[in-house]
């Protein structure tokens, strides 16, 4: 057994993940980032994009199953849903287990994500060939631009970090045109990093998205533990005024599809914030 | 700012976690272990127990809440409690912040870690003077081997990991000592590793409980960034059949006391068990 770590250091967090590593599988240099595939010893493949821990094949239905389907049971009728980034294609995947969606398009600006996920990652793409999916390469923020208003239900921005190619989906000018796309109900939500130690920037996109015309919020955590602190979240707006406690809880406890992670409890469970988060994102 | 990270590999698991540090305050060697103090840039002070992570000031609050608050909750009316290990004081505090609670009792085999809690995490070690508190230094498999029968509401098992001093902990044996120890109604909590990457230690340690008479259990999970993979558990075990997934929900929802991350909802959405969880503690 290999001795070889792979060490990710956050410096916003002043914490570190780390993974044991067997070899390096491929690396590519895409016009937007550096892209490198790890075998690691129990966590199958990683994937690391400008230094930063994406993927590993272990523990990424944390995170894509709570980007789904808490949105989309969240949502009264989901049948378009726009997935902005999310190139390892794993949250389409998810998207898709819902017989209700229409149409799920996933727009990210990096092909070389995507083509890296159908090698490395396989089991997150396997949904890429559905009829309702539409897998394209393009700028999001400029997606978003020309959307047509009132066309989608769920816009779902599964994006890096703000910085990079990814630091214009977190203001309010791209939130605007989120809120325009959206039909009436309709419903964004946002990766949002740890909501212990990057509380700051969960404030910020809050702001953001309140001046762009977003009602309501809510933030729910889950765990992550190939992200900074092992503890995430995303974030919920609503068009409209309404209550974002309330989700089609009967639909998810009879979800025709198996998870690991996400159920209607999990759900339950992540809308009650924990204090320490409540006197932090306190307006 | 230093560029000094302290990391630690686990093994096990096949990940590491690190902090970045700005230099050591403290290190001694008891007979038991090395204990080291270290100042972080970003989470206050750290402890370090024979290399491994057990304490920063800013992220024990989840899991000395959970330990404490979780099993207090399910139990009908705890008056007589005992903390084996917990030598940090965190879990005392919490537990003492119960009214109803009449004697706590922390028995750690090695003064020197309360030691260096009151010197570097004094915030831990506010309620050691409370009088309903019995902190004392003695071997944790002798007090229970010795305690009277039926004599104890809740026992929490706050170790170290299965190895080294704390390996009696996890045994048939040990558990059998504790469970002669409760009253009727009574419960046992033992924190229980990574639900993610030690599901195989959960499993075995649910067996010796049952071996030893215990009929029911439940396992917890919760956040704690700086234990493997960031997503830890205690495991609740019930010396008679009872739903262990019925608690003090009113009495939780009113608590008299401040918590971080501790809630009446928080409770209900840890007894949520992720379906990846289910299946491997599938019996």
């Amino acid at each position: 057994m290999s001795d070889q770590w792979f060490y990710e250091n956050f410096d916003l967090t002043g914490s570190a993940f780390g993974l044991r590593v067997t070899r390096k599988l491929d690396e590519v240099q895409s016009p937007f980032q550096k892209i490198e595939i790890w075998e690691t010893t129990d966590w199958g493949n990683l994937m690391v994009i400008d230094g930063a821990t994406m993927v590993t094949t272990r523990d990424n239905f944390f995170y894509h199953e709570m980007m789904a389907h808490a949105v989309l049971y969240t949502h009264a009728d989901p049948k378009d849903v726009v997935i902005i980034g999310g190139g390892d294609c794993g949250t389409l995947r998810e998207v898709l287990r819902h017989p209700g969606v229409q149409n799920a398009v996933q727009c990210d600006i990096d092909e070389q994500v995507t083509r890296m996920a159908e090698k490395y990652f396989p089991e997150l793409c396997e949904s890429n060939n559905d009829p309702r999916a539409t897998v394209m390469f393009d700028d999001g923020i400029a997606y978003m631009k020309n959307a047509a208003p009132e066309s989608i239900d769920v816009i779902i921005v599964d994006s890096t970090d703000p910085v990079g190619p990814a630091e214009g989906l977190f203001n309010q000018a791209f939130f605007e045109t989120c809120h325009r796309a959206l039909r009436p109900g309709g419903l964004l939500v946002q990766q949002s990093e740890s909501p212990l130690a990057l509380v700051g920037l969960i404030r910020d996109l809050r702001g953001a998205m309140r001046d762009a015309g977003f009602v309501d919020f809510k933030t729910l955590p889950f765990p992550q533990p190939c992200y900074p602190t092992g503890w995430w979240s995303c974030t919920i707006a609503s068009k409209e005024a309404r209550d974002l406690d309330a989700f089609r809880e009967a639909d998810a406890a009879a979800k025709p599809f198996d998870t690991n992670y996400y159920t209607a409890g999990i759900h339950k469970g992540a809308l009650a914030t924990p204090p320490m988060l409540v006197r932090a994102l306190a307006e």
